[in-house]
C-alpha cells in the first residue's frame, strides 16, 4: 500500500522536542453544543496557548532543528498563525525569524507577530504573493524557507493532534480492554479508601461513559499540514475513524483537488476564513490527503459564521472562522452526523474584533433553556 | 508547624481517580493581556472540559469515592458550578445527584445540571438557604450530603491544579538541573537529526524564557476549597510563590476573617461574582486558609468586569465574573505585581448570555495595535 510521507515514529519522535505548552490539549465535550447539531461534539481545543492556534506545534519542530543544525534565519510566509507561532518557537532559541504576509492579512495576527520580535513583511497582493517573496528572500539571503504543508516538520508537528486523539480512544476503552491506566486507577482508589481507615467493601461502579467513542473528526483544510498529519495518524493507529477534511466554498481548492485527483487551482478566494484561504495546492500535500482523507467538503460563509456564534454562545470561545469550519459541516449535513460523536479541532483563535462583532454580532445571545 | 486538613500524598491518590479531562488544564502566557496589567500573566484554564470549572476535579475525587463504598445518592447545595460537576460526577457512575440552589443562581448553571439528568431544588432565599435545604434534605433522607470546601474531597480535587503549577515550575528550571523531560528531549532531537541523516553537528540554542517562571498565584476565594487546595500544595512543594486570594467587595466574609483571624460573617452578598458570593466562612477551612495564604484581598465589580472584558478581548474566553477575579487584583494593584510574572486561575465560564452582554458589553472590541 502506497505510503504518505510521514512517518510515525518520527511523529512521536517531533512530540519530545515540542513544548509541553502545545501538548495535550482539551478534548471535551461540548454538551451545549449538541441539541443544535444533533449529535455529539468534542472540541479539541488549540487555542489555549501563547499563539492561539496549533500551529506552535510544527514550529517548535521546525525551531528546534534549525537551533541545533542551523540556519539560525528562517523565513515564512503566513496567513498570520504560521508566522506567530514561528516569531514565538524562534524567539525562545535565539532564532531569527521573519514572516512575511499579505497586507490583508489579520491585523490582530500581524500586531503579535511583531510583538514576538520578528522582521515582518507586508506585500501588495494575496498569500501567494507572499509566498512567492518569502522563496525570494530565502533564495537572495540564504536563509532558511518555512513552507506551511510541504515542509515535513509542520505536518508532523500537528500529526501529534492525532497522538493525542489515538490516546484518548485509549482510554475510552472498557474495562476490561483498559490499559495500566485503568489499573492504577482503580489502585488508588482502593489506597484512598485505605487512606480514609474505610472498613467497607463496596463494589465500584463502572464508569459509564453517555456517549460513545468518537468515530470522525471535522478537520480545517487549508494547506494541508493539519489533515494530512492528523490523518496520517489516524489511519495508521485508528483507522476506524472517519477522517473529514472542511473548506469554505470561497477557497475550495484543495478539495476539488482531492476530488479529482488532481491539483486544481483557482484565480482568487473569498472566504472570512483567512486561515485557510489558499489557492495552490501543493502537489506532495495532495498526494498525502488522497491516503488519509475520508472525504473533503465545502461549506458555506454563512455556517461558519453560525458555528463561530455557536462555538461563543455554547463553549464561550472566541474563535477565528477556520476554526468553525467542523461545526459549519455538521450545520450543512445533519443527517450525516445525527446520533454520532465527532470530534472538531478548534484550531485558531486569532480574529480581528471589530471583524468578529461584526460577523457574530454582539457577545453571547440571550440564554435558551 | 501546623499542619492544614490536607496531605500531598492524598492529593496524589486523588489525581489518579479523577476524569483527565479535569487534569493537565493549560497552562500558558497569554502575552497579549501584558500590556494592560504591566505583568507577564500566565492563565491556567478551567474552563475547557464537560462542566466548565475546575470544580470537576472536586466532585470526580467525591463519586468515585461514593461509588466504590456508598451511599449511591447525594444531595450538594450549589450556586450552580458544583451542582454541575456532581451532576456529571454522578451521571458517569449511576449515582442519584439532587442540587439545591437559590432560585436567584445563573440560569444558564440551573439548566446544564437539569440537562446532566441531575434533580435540581430552588429555594427562595440566598446560597446560605440552600446550603441548610440540603443538609436538611441529608438528614431526613439518609443521603450523603457533599459541602464544598468542608469536605475534603471537594478541596483534594482542586488542590490537583496545585501540583500542575509545581510540575510546571520544575519543567521550567534550567537545563543543568533538568530533570529526566529535558534529557529525552535531548534525546529526541538528536534521534530526529538522526532519522533526518544529517551529519552535522550544531549546538543546540539554549532554551531562552522570555519571562521568569511565576512567583503568585491568584486564586478566586469562595467557600476556599481551591484556595486551601493549592495554598497547601504551594505550600508544601513551591513555597516561594505567593498565594494571593481575591474576593469581591460585595462578598468579604473570608477575606475579612483571614484578616481578622476569626470567623466573620455578613448579612447578605452583593456581587456579580455568584461562585464566590458566600457569606458564612466553615471555621475549619478558614483555619487552613490561614496556614497556606499570604494575603487576600478584595476588589471593585467594575475591576471584575474589567477583567472579563480583559479576557475576552485579549483571550478569546468568555469566563463567569469569578474567573475574573485574578485580573481584577492586577488591575487594582499594578505596582504591586509590576515587572512580575503571576499566574491567574481561570475558574469558571458558567454565565447567563444576556448577563454577559449587560456587564461586557458587545463582542471583543476593535482591535488596538
Amino acid at each position: 500500500m502506497q505510503q504518505t510521507r510521514l512517518d510515525t515514529d518520527r511523529i512521536r519522535a517531533a512530540r519530545r522536542v515540542i513544548d509541553p505548552v502545545f501538548l495535550g490539549t482539551p478534548l471535551y465535550r461540548c454538551e451545549a453544543l449538541e441539541p443544535g447539531l444533533g449529535c455529539a461534539v468534542s472540541i479539541k481545543l488549540e487555542t489555549a496557548n501563547p499563539v492561539r492556534s496549533f500551529k506552535g506545534r510544527g514550529t517548535e519542530v521546525v525551531a528546534s532543528l534549525l537551533a541545533e543544525r542551523g540556519p539560525r534565519a528562517v523565513v515564512c510566509a503566513s496567513a498570520g498563525n504560521l508566522g506567530q507561532a514561528l516569531a514565538w518557537s524562534g524567539r525562545g532559541r535565539g532564532l531569527d525569524v521573519t514572516v512575511v504576509a499579505s497586507r490583508f492579512a489579520t491585523a490582530a495576527k500581524l500586531d503579535r507577530i511583531r510583538a514576538l520580535g520578528a522582521g515582518l513583511e507586508l506585500v501588495d497582493g494575496d498569500h501567494e504573493l507572499a509566498r512567492e517573496r518569502a522563496a525570494e528572500i530565502a533564495r537572495y539571503d540564504g536563509i532558511r524557507l518555512v513552507e506551511d504543508s510541504l515542509d515535513i516538520e509542520t505536518c508532523e508537528g500537528a500529526a501529534t493532534i492525532g497522538l493525542e486523539l489515538v490516546e484518548a480512544l485509549e482510554r475510552a476503552k472498557p474495562a476490561e480492554q483498559a490499559r495500566p491506566g485503568e489499573q492504577a486507577k482503580q489502585a488508588a482508589l482502593a489506597e484512598l479508601a485505605e487512606l480514609a481507615q474505610t472498613a467497607e467493601q463496596a463494589e465500584m461502579a463502572e464508569l459509564a461513559d453517555p456517549a460513545p467513542p468518537f468515530d470522525a473528526v471535522l478537520i480545517a483544510l487549508g494547506g494541508g499540514a493539519m489533515a494530512t498529519g492528523v490523518g496520517h495518524v489516524l489511519k495508521a493507529l485508528a483507522p476506524g475513524v472517519e477522517v473529514i477534511c472542511v473548506q469554505p466554498l470561497g477557497a475550495p481548492a484543495m478539495t476539488r483537488s482531492w476530488h479529482e485527483r488532481r491539483v486544481v487551482t483557482t484565480d482568487s478566494t473569498d472566504t472570512i476564513a483567512d486561515g485557510v484561504a489558499g489557492r495552490r495546492p501543493i502537489p506532495a500535500v495532495l498526494d498525502d490527503l488522497l491516503l488519509v482523507a475520508d472525504d473533503a467538503v465545502l461549506v458555506q460563509e454563512a455556517s461558519i459564521i453560525a458555528g463561530m456564534r455557536m462555538l461563543l454562545d455554547h463553549a464561550g470561545l472566541v474563535v477565528e472562522p477556520s476554526a468553525a469550519l467542523g461545526i459549519a459541516a455538521i450545520l450543512e449535513d445533519r443527517d450525516r452526523f445525527a446520533g454520532r460523536h465527532v470530534v472538531t479541532i478548534v484550531c485558531g483563535g486569532n480574529v480581528d474584533g471589530d471583524a468578529y462583532r461584526r460577523w457574530v454580532g454582539a457577545a453571547p445571545v440571550p440564554h435558551k433553556a
